[in-house]
């Protein structure tokens, strides 16, 4: 068993020299420092010897950076997050940071313990999509001067730095695809919570049929129920009732799932009837069978954008006169759910 | 805009009393130490209405505790793994812990690259699934007295804390499966990596065939190419030459996606007629047409095993007397994309 990781102290001890000698030596300034070579040269042996790494714990509490982001997401295993994950830490990785990810459940008591736990820890950033009752939270954050990039939503009263898609227009967009194929009865299935990205896909729905004069069906599932018994019982109970439905356009790609699931349970040749239509992209809806349309959101742009705002932010140490705040769109995908109804 | 944050010192200077006594106030050891009543609450009221929070950093130093786990993955945009990530992250966020996640791409540069920077870092403890030629980095954490476990594969030279499914059995049951279901030529699709669990899946087909006198039909696709256009290619290329097939076994979910994609494409009726099976579970195969029959890791389980034994490695301090393996059983789901031929 090797012995435990030495300190700068326990070096010095073991050379008989000062354990400032032995730092200027590591951080390359023992000639500058006028420190002879031999001691030099006793140190760089001794420390190669033992494998000496530096204690970046110590570093971090004299430099005042730790070289760590956090990604604050609602679920690390929702596809859509996971995926932008991985691309924000490529990124990172290649500018020589580490991204910590964390899951907030959308919840504001876990959101505020993971921020007050980091803080803590003086992470260098945070990139955050914020559950809805932590505005005071982020605004305490940027009054104490941290690099922070809200995503996916943000607070419309609080000057921050985001990255979000235009839900309205990408929602809009994909009920009038629906429309123009021929569909007249088209339900909504979302999620019942406040949060301004749903809401904006909502308006975006209600806007487009509206427009045509048709009717507006909307199913709200509880945002706790999205993947339980009772939410399942709720899409069973819409989807056993309405007859006369001949498309469905699901807000949110874990909706669309349970949803699918339980439409093909009732009816099996159902789905190959109706019109459907899903915000989010997921790799299998290219297989499935019909293939399903799709809004898909720009995974690539949107981590793209977010770290190179928070890079800018870090390289200007967070003095930054302008507020960044991007809105980039989402594209329709479609596919063989949403064909045009006479072809059915 | 608030100040920043202050240290203990600038509370002492601002209070006129010492830093030591500060400390032992906020400590909570102001009485055991004798310090007045008068200067407790001062101490007390002063660092309420500043909302001081106390540097984590400079504490981590002092307590070699970072209460941080570091979960590394091949790929955290992979549904397993960002499952597994999000299962461990709830329980490691009970106990206290925060998870750090990130990916390694399977290559040996990038995990010694996030090894020796998180070791730097002193966090608390290792999950890793590890790339094959990291048997050093891993001996060396271990000798260096860090808790580490290894998840889906290990070294078998190597004694270390490991959970790992017995993939040799899982892969002959799914090949057997499809055998008394009547399918007779039956491909393996897997990719070149040597790393444990993949040879073992390998194994498991291959005996299951050879078992019955059957003649094996193995294609390998580069790690690297999964899913590029080279390997999409050779997908492609395997399937259209294939006439005999009657079924397809993949070995992991990445190739599923590709490969059904690809024979849907040759021929959108060959979905329907083949036999198909897939090792790893996603929630969209329910809604499949046919849906997928997969093999399904325990994830909750493989997750709990996971955290139970790295808690036990820090509650002991990392002095335990025995290694902890656990190899569990994954469960093959027969749907529809597997029933037996005659019903095809």
């Amino acid at each position: 068993m090797r012995n435990k990781r030495q300190s700068i102290k326990d070096i010095a001890t073991k050379l008989g020299v000062s354990p400032t000698t032995v730092s200027f030596v590591l951080n390359g300034k023992g000639e500058e420092k006028k420190i002879s070579k031999e001691v030099i040269n006793r140190v760089r042996e001794y420390t190669t010897a033992i494998n000496y790494k530096p204690n970046m714990v110590a570093r971090s509490l004299r430099t005042g950076r730790t070289k760590i982001l956090v990604f604050m997401v609602e679920d690390i295993s929702n596809y859509f997050f996971s995926r932008i994950a991985r691309i924000i830490e490529d990124i990172a990785y290649s500018k020589g940071y580490r991204v910590l990810f964390c899951s907030n459940e959308n919840q504001d008591k876990r959101s505020r313990d993971l921020l007050n736990l980091f803080y803590e820890r003086q992470v260098d950033g945070f990139i955050i999509i914020p559950s809805s009752g932590i505005r005071s939270d982020i605004k305490e954050l940027i009054d104490n001067d941290i690099p922070v990039v809200l995503f996916d939503r943000y607070f419309p009263d609080l000057d921050t730095h985001y990255v979000v898609i235009d839900n309205y227009a990408a929602s809009k967009n994909a009920t009038q695809h629906l429309i123009d194929n021929g569909y007249r009865n088209i339900a909504f299935i979302t999620t019942d919570v406040q949060q301004l990205q749903m809401l904006d896909r909502k308006r975006g729905y209600l806007d487009a049929v509206s427009k045509e004069g048709l009717q507006p069906t909307v199913l709200e599932i509880p945002f706790d129920d999205t993947d339980s018994k009772k939410g399942r019982e709720l899409l069973r109970g819409f989807f056993s009732k309405k007859d006369g439905l001949d498309a469905v356009y699901f807000s949110t790609n874990y909706l669309t799932r349970s949803g699918l699931e339980i439409i093909k349970e009732i009816d099996a040749q159902a789905i190959a009837d109706l019109g459907i239509v899903t915000f989010d992209d997921n790799e299998l809806f290219r297989i499935n069978t019909p293939t399903i349309s799709a809004v898909a959101q720009p995974m690539e742009a949107i981590a793209q954008e977010l770290m190179r705002i928070m890079l800018h932010l870090l390289k200007h140490k967070n003095k930054v006169s302008e507020t960044i705040q991007v809105t980039l769109s989402a594209e329709l995908i479609p596919r063989g759910s949403s064909l045009a109804k006479e072809k059915v």
